[in-house]
């Protein structure tokens, strides 16, 4: 949990592109995933934090989703249940949280709400399986 | 996808162990979680194959839960809805499935109904974010 002053390991910021986030398949327009992808890349990152469209990250009934992840010492989280581009800023909120963590546990009083009602599953760092 | 004669990569099998599956809380004995980690404990394993326990993979709604990851070119999967020690040979045939890839995208055809119908989610590779 400890902080420093040097930067904390690179993160990525895996959003699923191809989710639906339940609209019907015949829908038309760019999916809800695509669009939550692409309102995040307008805006501002912390040199440490990389984003990455990936197709289906298997979570489709809580869709959108996303991964946060970020070298051998970070807990990796999948979260779900965004809708789309109007989720940004609070993606961008809980990202940032993450990338400035070593170990990827961001204190539950700083997580929003929806991040901590929609973690769908965490998954141990390499080095250190249990804190 | 390609398997050649070379022994795959070291995967983990990372088993919750602090898993109620839906118990109540003041239930005595050994949590689901543990008994199936226990189980699984007791059978033969192929030698890139290490058992884990691990506390909460914060899968709790559908647990019991368990992860399988192995190396930087393999698809990290969170399967969930286990009920304990009974199935470990579920898990036993989907891990040494696993453990058997170079990408740990085992054939669709091969995996067992459990694990067609209970992966909560999957996580890209590092080296190939999309297949």
């Amino acid at each position: 949990m400890a902080r420093d002053t040097t930067t904390p390991a690179p993160v990525e910021l895996l959003v699923c592109v191809t989710c639906r986030a339940g609209q019907p398949t015949d829908a038309e327009g760019p999916r809800p995933g695509a669009r939550l992808h692409d309102a995040l890349g307008a805006l501002d990152w912390p040199d440490n934090v990389t984003l990455r469209p990936v197709e289906c990250l298997s979570n489709c009934d809580q869709g959108c989703s996303l991964v946060l992840r970020g070298g051998a010492a970070r807990w990796t989280y999948v979260y779900g249940n965004f809708t789309g581009a109007e989720d940004a800023a609070l993606v961008h909120d809980g990202a940032v949280k993450y990338a400035a963590t070593d170990t990827g546990l961001v204190p539950w009083r700083e997580r929003s709400t929806h991040f901590r009602k929609n973690c769908i599953a965490r998954i141990p760092p390499l080095e250190t399986p249990n804190d």
